[in-house]
């Protein structure tokens, strides 16, 4: 089955669904109605309906989704069904919260390398990864990682964005606070951790 | 003028919108056209021309949006016009990297509080805001603070949240591994730093 048709809208929210049901899952859950995983989510029970629909996701009435067989076909889709290498740029405090953080593994992600250019910080090690010199960035084409997390300073973004594209890199996370631009081949995604805040105060009341 | 009819998936975007436009603005542009700003953010210029148009955003043929106008728009929908005073939970790796992230004074948030449970953290400064001891969180209705970010371990985020929406806070952002349940006055958004990274793959070549 091809998912070519799948909207970038749907592709954003395939994540949140995706841990929901690992989460529920985990918890020993083995079916879940679209209002049930929506109230848990925080979300709309018809646009998950609709979500699903894109790749023949579809519930029994009564019973729900099957959440193993849901999970497995959201991550066939992003392509989480393999292991995915990753290299962080930066070991500052997101860095350092990247590498600690439970949630890339559940996604299937292996943080494989980790690059700074603080002497003091190289050579450490944070859950079992090595802090490696920035001047090593080339060796990722060998290594097999095209995916890389960027969460340098501002001013260094898009040199280190340039490094690792020139190293093959072809898609990044930048936490940086700034925007960098790269080839057309090269998919950013630029995020901000104040970004999620900032539509809280929308739904609150007046006070 | 009211804003009534906004979809959710335009305040979601709303944030991120904002923030290119202030980051243009900075950068000393007056004036950005949808395919502009669609490029600089990586996303879609017909959606960005439809989501403005729900609150009367409209570009000028040959010379788009008013930068400024657009954003302080943005910021008027999504109450960030006025200070935002939020009070952090937990300052572990991503709680340390919330208090130091220029992105929250950008979009108009004042982190005014940060608790934690230990003792060698309580007292500490980071970034002009004394740590204090968990046992503070019911100060803060008196100090007039109704948002808050989790940022504890899975265990504790539950009654973490129980004791805020107990202290009165009325939007929490939570980043804590794990979903919480509050009562349906209090909106909550639970993120996690991987999911952005998820999406990724979905777009890259196979290799």
């Amino acid at each position: 089955m091809r998912y070519h048709r799948i909207p970038d809208e749907t592709v954003r929210r395939l994540p949140i669904y995706l841990r929901g049901l690992l989460f529920l899952s985990e918890e020993g859950q083995q079916n879940v109605s679209s209002r049930k995983l929506a109230d848990f989510l925080g979300v709309n029970s018809w646009q998950i309906r609709k979500d699903f629909s894109y790749f023949g996701g579809f519930g029994t009435p009564g019973v729900g989704y099957k959440i193993e067989k849901v999970a497995k076909q959201i991550s066939k889709i992003l392509k989480l069904d393999v292991t995915q290498k990753v290299a962080l740029v930066g070991v500052g405090n997101i860095g350092s919260a990247v590498l600690t953080h439970p949630g890339f593994r559940i996604y299937g992600f292996d943080i494989a390398a980790a690059f700074d250019i603080n002497p003091q910080k190289i050579g450490k090690k944070i859950n079992n990864v090595t802090i490696e010199d920035i001047s090593n960035l080339g060796t990722l084409k060998k290594r097999k990682i095209n995916l890389a997390i960027i969460a340098v300073p501002r001013g260094t973004a898009q040199p280190t964005a340039n490094a690792l594209v020139k190293a093959g890199v072809r898609g990044i996370l930048n936490f940086s606070p700034c925007y960098i631009t790269t080839p057309k081949k090269v998919k950013v995604i630029t995020i901000d951790i104040a970004m999620d805040l900032a539509r809280l105060p929308y739904y609150m009341p007046a006070s």
